[in-house]
């Protein structure tokens, strides 16, 4: 008895098409009571009003009663990351998991565990209690994957809650304080805090490094595996562990890497190299069929610079700088892995060093002589 | 005696920013009589109201006034490209030549042309009389250059006008008819006019086949070494042409590739390798003192799609399709070449293959043995 | 036995916050049963990509079908209009009809009908058979309102379907032609056929002066009584008419104005004060609780000019035109009734005369010697 | 002997178009040596990067050299405001002052003070040291205009500096601490203190209630007659005083308002009486001759909500709120005054109440009998 991972990248043609997600269920590719999360890259702007993201929500909610309880629908994390700038494809990433017979995979096979935290107090947000009740988080995922070394931990993708207008007025009408009253920033205060949450329980991080005042602002401290995203549409976070285990079978692996700018591909070909592919130049289309997902993080470095060359992305008001954040580090993946169907994620505080981010390879495992 | 090419890349830090220039020539490095053209990446949205490329353009004039005659600074090809999206960084390039008592480089060195054409009525803007009108222009630029085979062509850059809501009131109070009263739509015409001009002036399509009807929407008509740029700031188009002469001197050479989409890098290191370049992987940071120039275009496909994955671009209401393609394609080409200070222009219609587009690297000779 | 008209104007504080209607229907206001249409302002871009709009008629849909069958559910009208530039404020105006014993109103009362057209075939919109089919439609609302006059007809509300990448593609693979290829434009275009349908159906305009060449390109011909917005969601026409009846019973009384430009509030003032209100200045506190619903188009002058003045709407490829025209035309009518919790529907095609728009009031009654 | 003030509305057909400024000149309407001040209303986003205030200014600066030394051209003030969002129209207000033979007015006539302050450094940015610099700035400017009595000033324009990405480098390079590293928040501080810096000139405002932590913060302290642009084409600020004294002569008058929301039109309609229009709804035609100029600001209100109902600019990731709070405000104000030329300011801080914001209406005397 073992436990297998499956995962299921699949085309959206709008963030309420769940059609492809319902024939893949339909044609048994799917079985729907394993799957534990569905990472959503939907098309809208990827910030405070960015309602795609709650759209896409709602179907997928919709879907998956379809075919299980309202409870078990509920429990399924599902992360919704806006904005599919530049030539990013709009797509769903639905992970499983089943009970089977199979053997262990006689190595590393990849472990997929996941839990939602409690409700965050308006108040804590971006504050040191977050990354407190993300790292208590991180560490029930872990243990609900079955895997015992952060180091064997690959990703860690969490959705956290932002702030609006409304939520600070009720938030101050108690009598509190808000670490920001900009919504826009409350987005990247979230996910700072959530990110040092999950540098914390992997001990990339000391916890005693942390205080209210290094959140989003020393860029120094960073994990090299958390993806956060922010959401208008939930008021806790979704915690999803991606990593290894030798107790789970089937071919699937997966490899990080840790981009240093917006530009720097080697170390994911270097991972990819890891994972088996030749990756001389752009991935073939041979072995394109065995890239099954590629997860990053995209963010405009502070010191408005790449490699010493000025950008403009911090400085402009008609385009925020998560959206060309996406659009040009998706392009620089692309190059290297051959399609746009990738999911990159804005806005990377103390996601990877500063400007640059983590990304995670899902592959096939070559099977040798094959 | 020979002419020798020189070209010069300096970082802008504004629109109005010739501080870098201007030390270059106080410095001894630009001969300013030399100049014939300064082809600039600002950071304005690349569309109709972009007035960072008049600011660009006034700024430069009043420059190269305080070194040249008015008559002579007017006669400087000044190609404003707007949309630094991404982590493009905007900058300057400066092309000038002069006259050496150098030996002909031993082989095809780089070669510049420059040339203007007369003011293009409002409604001959997208239409084959903008064709054939520059046409002839890029036949004059080759000339300039004492370029004589096409083949020997690798770029060649067009700022071509535009129509704005006063322009098309002035055509029609005339009792003329514009290609579109859409002033968006326009630049796209004007570029697409331009670069099939491009490609009957190098043999790439014939004459026949060029109709007002074919005009930004038969996209199997393309130039493979054609970037055009619209802008307000112009009635006329500006033409550069840059290719190979056995009969110039100096250490530059140039060659080009086509993409075939936006992240279709292959090609563009090819060239790279054509052109000496190791390209295994990014460019080490050692093979990029080598680099001088990378000149490109980016455009959203017309079918809505990148390698069979929809894309996004075209139905994106917020930011313009250009600037989703700039972003997107710089991110490609930046993680090839491992920088992001290079030339990316919006709306390649007829500039490379639909969704493509033409890429020209200007390097530094491998010196043998050095 | 009478009908009589209901019209609740109800916050919203996201496109899928329905708690609202819900808390009215719960406390008795609103019988769901009679509900025949919800309009609702949402807080997207308006224009292509702007999902805020099928989020709310999800959301809308899932509420009603706890009060409904889902084919009554169905059969109600939501016209979701997106937008809430400048300071409008998003909100839902749910119209509703009930058979009561009350005697008529003694003189024009409110009266509501509705309907749907058939799917409209893509390659008709934009075209005279969309002018046809929704004048059809127009007719089947009056006879559902039971209006005979179309002089009684004060505002006629219709939700008309766009063109995607998409569904371009697939009109095409069968060999059909569209109007246009420009996904924005499609908008205007069905927004266009759709309001000279009014025109028709309400004898404003000559069915013979309709060709498909006059469609958003003939501005001399408009209905001052046509609204019209279109939508991703729905590839049918949604037709709501609203006009009066001295067969209805109620409080609500309806007329209607026609602005001649985006200021032109005087005639909107002369409608409010043959509604009996003062409106002398802004509507004081007190009046403006009479007011229930002002109901508007906005869109930008194609000249280029209100009044003699150039204005910008056209030429910004930041801001689409739409956007500009709702925030400034809600802030000339706010100023008016000192609200801005207005309807304003941007693209205003045929819908008043080129660059004004029509303007419905909607208000109790007042009650003499009361 | 008396100075007398014109003050010459003019059409812009972009910001470098000075040639309706040039045609008064050479029909001898404005005598250029007497010119103080241009105030701009120019096309751009009116946000961090709006280099389209930059091309203004250098283009206004170009013309005036053409007509007087540089040192006079420098010590003309430039407040180029940006963005014309909706109907508002791009265009110049001249303010120009002549000695003159006349005989006072008879009564308060328009007077017009200037001055520039010394650069600010950018670590007093948004703080107390750029409120008493401001403060001291607009006494010397109403010194210069002769307006002894704080109650003669209706108005106060001040351009003022704000930070970039580079300009905080250097501050920190320096050892500084700047009071925000978000470039557009820096406009608003700017623009905040220097309101402060107004009121605590002109009376409204006591010093002793000023300190860092309540700049745009505490918005119950503000003047009902300061307007603040920041832009980044300075550092130093521009103050122009804009009042009445006996000792003037000529037709023009100024009154203020202070709009108490962004459609408290009322107050507005009250300043137009004093000055002798009836303005019983909009103003008409032969009215509107009268109104020379009308400058005002905007804002979005900070608590979310006008009049009670909820706004979505501060929630709007695509469009900044003071775009959209332009676009409104200038609807509502067009709306009373019947057109759109008109000076509408974005970003109000400390400039009138939370959500409103100070308007001076500068119209010619009515002449009785005449």
């Amino acid at each position: 008895m073992t436990r297998r991972a499956y995962v299921h990248r699949i085309a959206a043609a709008s963030p309420d098409d769940t059609s492809g997600i319902e024939a893949a269920i339909a044609a048994g590719r799917i079985d729907p009571s394993g799957i534990v999360a569905i990472f959503g890259k939907t098309e809208g702007n990827g910030c405070v009003n960015d309602f795609a993201r709650g759209f896409a929500t709602q179907s997928l909610g919709l879907m998956l009663k379809q075919h299980m309880s309202a409870e078990a629908a509920h429990a399924v994390c599902l992360v919704m990351s806006g904005g599919t700038e530049g030539g990013m494809s709009p797509h769903w990433t639905v992970f499983e998991r089943r009970d089977t017979d199979e053997a262990p995979a006689g190595g590393p096979a990849l472990a997929i565990g996941r839990t939602r935290t409690p409700v965050l107090p308006f108040c804590d947000l971006g504050r040191v209690a977050e990354v407190d009740m993300v790292a208590a988080g991180v560490r029930a995922a872990m243990q609900d994957a079955g895997i015992d070394d952060p180091d064997d931990v690959h990703f860690v993708q969490i959705k956290c809650p932002l702030l609006t207008v409304q939520r600070i007025g009720e938030a101050e009408a108690q009598g509190g304080t808000v670490a920001t009253r900009d919504t826009l920033k409350s987005m990247g205060l979230s996910r700072a805090a959530s990110a040092l949450g999950v540098g914390v329980a992997l001990g990339e991080i000391g916890r005693d490094q942390i205080g209210d005042g290094r959140i989003a602002a020393d860029w120094s401290l960073w994990s090299g595996r958390a993806s956060c995203s922010s959401g208008i549409e939930l008021l806790d976070h979704e915690i999803v562990v991606l990593g290894t285990s030798p107790n789970w079978s089937g071919p699937l692996v997966i490899d990080h890497a840790v981009m240093s700018d917006g530009i720097d591909i080697e170390p994911v070909r270097a991972a990819l190299r890891r994972l088996g592919f030749a990756a001389d130049g752009q991935l073939s289309a041979a072995e394109r069929t065995r890239l099954v997902a590629l997860l990053s993080k995209a963010e405009a470095s502070h010191d408005g610079k790449i490699r010493g060359h000025r950008h403009t992305m911090l400085d402009d008001s008609d385009i925020s700088a998560t959206r060309h954040a996406r659009a040009f580090v998706c392009g620089a993946l692309a190059g290297l892995v051959g399609h746009a169907e990738i999911y990159v994620s804005g806005g990377a505080e103390h996601q990877g060093p500063d400007g640059g981010g983590p990304v995670a390879v899902i592959a096939e495992r070559v099977i040798p002589n094959a």
